[in-house]
């Protein structure tokens, strides 16, 4: 049976920038190309695009299927669609891999022009401000001179920060997730542990295993189980895994023995099966580095000052990785610049991840603010407001 | 200038147990050795010894020092010595590193008498219960029948609760510090990525190195690194390092950075120096069997019924690894059966590793806690009170 609320079968489209590119670091990319899916129909004023911000394992293809058979949906399906809080009715969605990213963009495994091999080790680190800079291009593209909405979680809330803050006047509402104005000390210390994972894998090759017809499956492996302990809450880990054995009896040896590390190899084995491990590295390094207030002498509400979007700040009660307190520090700092902003911190045992899962009052706050930005940008005609 | 209040220079001592044991998942050891140091006298009825349990990577050099030059005294030098909280001039110290260890005691690197090379692999899983056996097994060879106190903590709390239980005629105080009646579904995550990054690092050749003339340090120092990130407290790490450059700028590579990669791949450099990646792994694997409760359908006051000792359970606000409120479940249980039990929860910014650490209220608490136990067995000359 068809679902009525899906974007139902959609395909990824390639833009392709044939100019070299600046990037904030100062080294120069020959060209590149974005992956990009679109759900929605842009109207015609081009006011109701609502741009997707992935985090660090995310990519293009937000909503719907790629074939009628396929397993799974897009990563963000229970939000977005016809009827649902991101309304595909109503808005113009676009989701896109990022620079960097292993998905279909320009990224790592690519073909530098120059050398007509893999960029491996000489892709470009690139920052936050990168990815947005990008976008835009894409947006320009797109023939979208203002989104009415800019959302993401985690890292891409960051990046909805970035676009607000560089470009006020494309931005109507910020909506920033389950996300942090900074990575703390400890959020560097255990992306470096994953970084030294990949790194000192001996089938890393120094970012160059393209050659060697290998990837460093033990590094990402270990990357992605660690990630995924920061994703989860103690307590929401508790009640889903506790101390079940598979068994039910203590073994004795180093293979599987409670469900919980049952569920992380095999997490980490998938992810070990399709990641590239520079775009892992890339997209850790742009978390660590994004800190707008840095060039405001550490004041946040100073860099905010720029900012013309609405913001929705949204964080979960059990995140441990970027927790409601960080969250509160954004709201702060906008408040702080005197800008206009909606916060809510939802209760949710599933710590980082909640900002993926469908939970009511989470669907419901997404649905009661994204129906007044379409009231504002693509209003339903009169008789259906009757 | 020597330190009047340190038990001055130490040397370990070695008891070896020619007989086999026979250890709690059933394998049988054909012999083995404990290496321990002492502080203190014992006195006349043997009333007067105390335990110390050491945790993940502790040993048996736990106060003074080897050598006039020592640059480190032993790991809880800060607590034990004459006029100290665990004062030698009232109370016989015992120290041991535990079997399975790697400072001396039988353990993975150890010669099999079987086969006249190092066990590796062959080396058997323990338990806490089989730390606390052997370490029962050397009190009847020092002639203690009762300890005044075993104190330990982390997992040296562990060892303390288990000795309470399994021989509660032989422990008049227990010391719980820092400690949980066992690990969560998180705790046993992390011990697992730890043990993976260790398994997984082609040194490690399925635990027998040994005959390969290599250790596996990058698995190692990564298990170091993710340890210490939970040994520190988030607020603490950030007090410490926040987001400190090394250089003062951005440098777009994966080099050191952060003053906190800095530091984190010190430690984790320095611990693949010297520690044995199968002691890791034997002392992951008892911190998540550990549970008390298990034979007891999960009832850890059913458990503690049968203890006899007096206890002491301390934590620690910032500790995440073993929070406050797993002490509070030790000491419910205790309450529950009817044991006494006094709890303290000190105030600290440096998460588990505060246990370790001096400072004054802490100290405070043991130092008064500990003359009430010394005046029990080895009470001061009436002149001395006056």
């Amino acid at each position: 049976m068809p679902d009525s609320h899906s974007v139902g079968i959609v395909a990824p489209q390639t833009a392709v920038f044939d100019a070299p590119i600046q990037l904030a670091s100062g080294a120069v990319l020959p060209r590149f190309e974005l992956v990009y899916e679109t759900y929605g129909t842009l109207n015609a004023d081009a006011s109701n695009a609502i741009l997707i911000c992935h985090a660090l394992s995310g990519h293009h293809h937000v909503a719907g299927r790629h074939q009628p058979d396929d397993k799974a949906a897009g990563w963000w399906d229970n939000m977005i669609g016809p009827g649902k809080p991101i309304d595909t009715d109503r808005f113009f969605v676009i989701g896109v891999n990022n620079l960097g990213g292993c998905h279909g963009s320009t990224g790592p495994a690519s073909i530098s022009p120059d050398t007509g091999t893999p960029y491996g080790s000489r892709f470009p680190v690139l920052l936050v401000a990168d990815w947005v800079h990008t976008q835009a291009m894409l947006a320009d593209r797109l023939g979208i001179r203002q989104f009415a909405a800019i959302i993401g979680g985690s890292l891409g809330g960051m990046q909805a920060l970035r676009w607000s803050i560089t470009h006020p006047e494309r931005v109507r509402h910020a909506l920033v997730i389950a996300s942090a104005p900074k990575l703390t000390a400890q959020n560097i210390a255990f992306n470096d542990v994953a970084r030294q994972a990949i790194i000192t894998d001996p089938d890393f090759h120094g970012g160059d295993f393209y050659g060697f017809d290998t990837v460093p499956r033990r590094g990402l492996r270990l990357a992605r189980m660690l990630g995924h302990i920061t994703y989860l809450s103690d307590d929401g880990m508790g009640e889903k895994f506790g101390r079940m054995l598979r068994s039910g009896e203590y073994k004795f040896g180093y293979d599987v023995e409670f469900e919980i590390e049952s569920y992380l190899r095999y997490q980490g084995d998938k992810f070990s099966d399709y990641f590239d491990a520079n775009t892992y590295l890339l997209m850790t390094k742009a978390l660590d580095y994004f800190d707008p207030a840095r060039h405001y002498g550490g004041d946040l509400a100073e860099a905010m000052r720029q900012a013309q979007a609405r913001f929705l700040v949204v964080s979960f009660t059990t995140d441990w990785r970027f927790a409601p307190d960080r969250s509160r520090e954004i709201v702060k700092a906008l408040l702080d610049a005197k800008k206009d902003v909606s916060y809510a911190e939802i209760e949710s045992a599933h710590g980082h991840d909640a900002f993926l899962m469908e939970d009511a009052p989470y669907h419901a706050l997404m649905r009661g603010y994204l129906a007044r930005v379409a009231d504002e940008v693509n209003p339903l005609p009169q008789e259906a407001r009757a």
